[in-house]
């Protein structure tokens, strides 16, 4: 599809399952994009990803949900930033990053058994084992939750690594100022008892 | 402004310019959706605010660039995850977070002193006192680069903190599940000499 297409440096770029499905996984949270009489929203959320669904999940009553629920055309971004990019000239500076897109339409899940093992899905994405270790959800919470599935078949990755480019001449490379990547790293801290 | 309204959990929400822009600052990438031909698109950049603008730049034929410069509604959110909430109850699993949503129109940077001057601003943003430790862009750096301005006007902020909310009934008060958060801390890791 066109707007799969990948445009600017598509080197950087990739429709390969596996590395869709790798960024999918680490985020923890994706940017969903629609339109409103207003003009376009982006609504950031906890996501899941079983088999080439996203799904999302909040309040029955949630506006993103039910607005996503009716069809409208979506756009799903997940980002995860590596490492910052220092290089001896400004204009050289950069960001290591892994980002999907995914266009599509989402559809509200209503078989109970896809809905259950998306939630399920969903906190032990939290914490591993999780869903064992906690009350499942009964019938009146399931009522009053929404979950939505975006599908994954229009995504695209674009992939930023390593040093900065090549400096553009003689002059820049004799220029003394450090360059290299500063890493940006991604922890879970120690638990804090409620 | 009907549209930044703060509508579901308000209580979370804020308009307070300082909460705003402490948000904006913290983060290192913002996303921006806008309608294209084919739906609307949300892609993540680098960012960085100066007073009540959000400066991005990229090339300047780069295609959301050149779009958002068009005058075009934007939106453009920011979103930090502070920690992920565990409580006894599936249901009450949730995430800590702060977020900013602001709806606007960029304009495009052609005053020469204002675009050096957030240039600057954004190798600041990469690491403090950066932008006297690289070469500054040159004329041909500057022509090449697209540099717009994303107001704030219109922003607000929506922030979860603390712990899991009160279990609903003593039945799930008993549950002796562990409950409580596992922050999220992103830091900056050992610098990698390119």
């Amino acid at each position: 599809m066109d707007r799969t297409r990948l445009r600017r440096k598509s080197s950087r770029g990739s429709h390969d399952r596996s590395v869709i499905y790798a960024i999918v996984d680490e985020a923890l949270v994706c940017h969903v994009a629609f339109a409103t009489p207003h003009g376009p929203i982006v609504i950031p959320t906890i996501h899941v990803r079983v088999g080439d669904n996203i799904y999302m999940h909040g309040s029955a009553v949630n506006a993103m949900l039910t607005t996503l629920a009716t069809g409208v055309d979506a756009c799903v971004t997940i980002t995860l930033v590596d490492a910052l990019v220092l290089a001896r000239t400004a204009f050289h500076h950069s960001m290591n990053y892994r980002s999907v897109i995914a266009f599509g339409r989402a559809t509200e899940v209503t078989d109970q058994v896809e809905k259950l093992a998306s939630l399920e899905a969903l906190v032990e994405k939290i914490e591993t084992g999780r869903s064992r270790e906690c009350r499942p959800p009964n019938h009146k919470e399931l009522v009053a939750t929404c979950v939505i599935a975006m599908p994954l078949g229009e995504a695209s990755a674009k992939i930023r690594t390593g040093p900065p480019l090549p400096d553009d001449n003689d002059e820049d490379r004799a220029l003394t100022y450090w360059s290299g990547i500063v890493p940006i790293v991604t922890t879970r801290g120690e638990r804090i008892p409620a």
